[in-house]
């Protein structure tokens, strides 16, 4: 399926731009013309009196010219006759950002049928309806209705992200506005009253700005077997990485007064995860500690991992999550040894985790990690800038060390002068956990995926 | 045990006083002399050249008057010699920051033995060897030698920290100094060949300062009984959290290397802590957010939790936690709905979660929680303060639900605007999450400790 005039339309009608700062056909008017957005952009509205100084039609029909995707933003009961315009008008991708749908009950579920049929047969798609829609970083389509102010939108990088809920897909870009964390393409698809998670994983498999997929799911849109059968085909090309809600009997239930969705059981989602190696995230956090692993660094080739740490207390912490998530900890070879012990005091113990103590330097960390790259599969760097004796080279060093082509991932958490080195590092391509617990889980997620492909 | 001496003396020997910026010695008498401790401060070091114009003395010794604390910052072997004068002098408290004792093997063992010989039957107390000692921001002693432009200092509050590694510990405070959460006495005990965690937490339990402690330990240095015994004592009194490194078995190796614990059977510590009334956390960011909820809310008087959120995804995930934790979700009472359905947009899901939708007011979390707070333990307000029309107020609101006494926990996050108003929310005692999940497991920790007092 090519949902390309979704993300690159050359035209956009707004059906339900509002006159009237804060609503939200207002707001979606808006940022697409404060935006870089390069399409024409055509407000819809009954009362035809101009908006941000740009003509206003009556109706999609009367526009004079192609639309290649309307967003509508009118209420409920509207939609239908203005899908019907759009499916008239040839428009073959709209947007129904709307709410009172399938969520509300039965009532709206007839509404929602009622549209499905309007497009049954046509070859006009619809995300939606109860969405906030599409943000895509590379053409600045933005569909959000939510104003800068409140909510940063993320920089442009590898990770798309579907949602099923608007609030928790503004939420996290919002919070990626702060981070060097870029995504390629997101998109809220709400009810998916047509186009669903299955047929999305498809063309993000395909999408070449696009490296890894994360999936906020409550349950699932599409049949079973097709929503495995594209699950399948697209791990293959890229790691996805899923966050399941509703994976409890209450929080199934709220689910369905959320997005309509059936949230299914849980074991059965986790088998299916499992199996045909999407990999799971325990909360948004960790769907993010993943992408970022997955989208900074090369897959490691087996489960061989070094820790190399300045803080013995978060070295053992790394070593318990290792141990739970069965990542081998392999003592450095006897060679390696003998020349880490000629260029490192007697008190570093050269175990793994190898601890380099409180007054660690830079060359340190240098003299371990280029010796023994060779024989592990990738390396967990614990650096706790705290220490007096840390040159900030150790940015470099680190950064150096991506010429191995093994992942190279880092813990190190604090206050201002931790957030600055961390923030060079991320800018560089290495991932920054703030615990050794989330370091090693997503190193463990990149090892579950390298097993897949 | 009285170790009141040890945060608030009245004169401080640092023995190891040096000549050299960046030396650990040059370090702690800099910190000293910056802050505002109001103790006199005597630097000690053979070479009485004067150090940050402050007179050296060659020896404890020969120091003039009397001493309530030494700082011993010189090499291991040196270390009983400098002890052993301290003993003569009558310095009852004495901290040991120096490394290379038992954690090092059988050589630093014998070193620890003979300081241990040197203070029996004597009044000298004695804190470390190998650790960062102790950072009291009501006296503002600070022993830390880890400088402020790397590692800021957190505000006074009511958190005790007690943490065996030394590194952990200055990580958690530097992050600290950047939050809204105090504490009032830090103390990192490294080997503890004399006071040791059962010791700190007698103390705790009575200090005043105090209202929670929280623990970071790797293997306790007490026996078995007496330790339990103070746990016993202590939870009665205040909550403590604790987050116990070392619980696989590579993990109790790397521990043995780092402060010479034997980290022992995780089943075994898990069972005391769930007996005997400690609250486990699974890594140092749960340590804290526990800590958070005990230091700035009262305690629930039973496990029923209203949800009220304004993203229905986010409630979703809250409800799944909550079915974990086995927090019960009652529904509103069929009088409650009846006001709540005359106050409340007919689309607003009146189960519990409560989802207030994209289009929430400050008004309609009142509505909620006022009218609720009767029939519930506590509340957990989902607010993402993206949406458009959610007025700032909504802090005020939350605030204000203060009054009723039960706990009120919120879940945020984003960026800037988030940030700013998660701030206020701190500063005025509500403690916010960034996901819905750490907000559940906090209020489960809340109910898990009401159940011990």
């Amino acid at each position: 399926m090519n949902l390309e005039l979704f993300f690159n339309p050359k035209s956009v009608a707004i059906v339900g731009a509002s006159h009237t700062p804060g609503k939200i056909g207002y707001a979606i008017l808006d940022d697409l013309l404060k935006g870089n957005f390069k399409g024409n952009v055509y407000p819809v509205n009954p009362d035809t009196t101009p908006i941000l100084n740009k003509a206003v039609y009556p109706s999609v029909k009367a526009i004079p010219s192609e639309i290649d995707l309307a967003i509508i933003a009118v209420p409920a009961v509207a939609v239908p006759k203005v899908l019907e315009e759009c499916v008239r008008k040839k428009i073959n991708g709209v947007i129904i950002i709307s709410g009172g749908f399938s969520e509300i009950g039965e009532e709206g579920k007839k509404l929602e049928e009622k549209c499905k049929k309007i497009i049954k047969g046509k070859k006009t798609r619809v995300i939606g309806p109860n969405c906030i829609g599409i943000f895509d970083p590379s053409t600045d389509l933005d569909t959000l209705f939510l104003t800068e102010e409140r909510m940063g939108r993320p920089k442009k990088g590898s990770i798309a992200f579907i949602s099923q809920s608007g609030a928790v897909g503004s939420t996290i870009l919002d919070w990626l506005s702060g981070e060097h964390i870029g995504i390629s393409k997101f998109i809220s698809y709400g009810n998916a009253m047509d186009i669903n998670e299955a047929d999305l994983l498809e063309y993000l498999a395909n999408d070449i700005t696009t490296n890894v997929i994360a999936v906020y799911l409550e349950g699932i849109k599409s049949d079973g077997r097709s929503f495995i059968e594209t699950l399948k085909k697209t791990v293959r090309k890229k790691p996805v990485v899923v966050l399941k809600a509703g994976k409890t009997e209450k929080g199934s239930k709220a689910a369905v007064s959320h997005t309509a969705s059936l949230a299914g059981d849980a074991i059965i989602y986790s088998a299916v995860f499992n199996q045909f190696g999407a990999i799971e995230a325990s909360d948004w956090t960790e769907l993010f500690d993943f992408c970022k692993a997955f989208s900074m660094q090369p897959l490691p080739k087996g489960n061989n991992l070094l820790i190399v740490t300045d803080g013995g207390g978060f070295g053992v912490l790394a070593t318990d999550e290792a141990e739970r998530q069965g990542i081998k900890l392999e003592e450095p070879s006897k060679t390696i040894k003998k020349v880490l012990s000629k260029n490192l005091p007697s008190y570093v113990s050269l175990h793994n985790p190898i601890d380099l103590t409180g007054d660690v330097t830079a060359e340190r960390y240098n003299v371990v990690m280029e010796n023994c790259i060779k024989q592990y599969d990738g390396i967990i760097a614990i650096v706790l800038f705290q220490v007096p004796l840390l040159e900030e080279t150790i940015v470099d060093r680190l950064v150096e060390m991506k010429k191995y082509g093994k992942p190279i991932l880092c813990c190190a958490s604090g206050g201002t002068f931790t957030e600055k080195l961390s923030d060079r590092l991320e800018a560089n391509g290495i991932p920054v956990y703030p615990t050794p617990e989330r370091a090693v889980k997503s190193f463990s997620a990149m090892i579950k995926y390298s097993r897949v492909v």
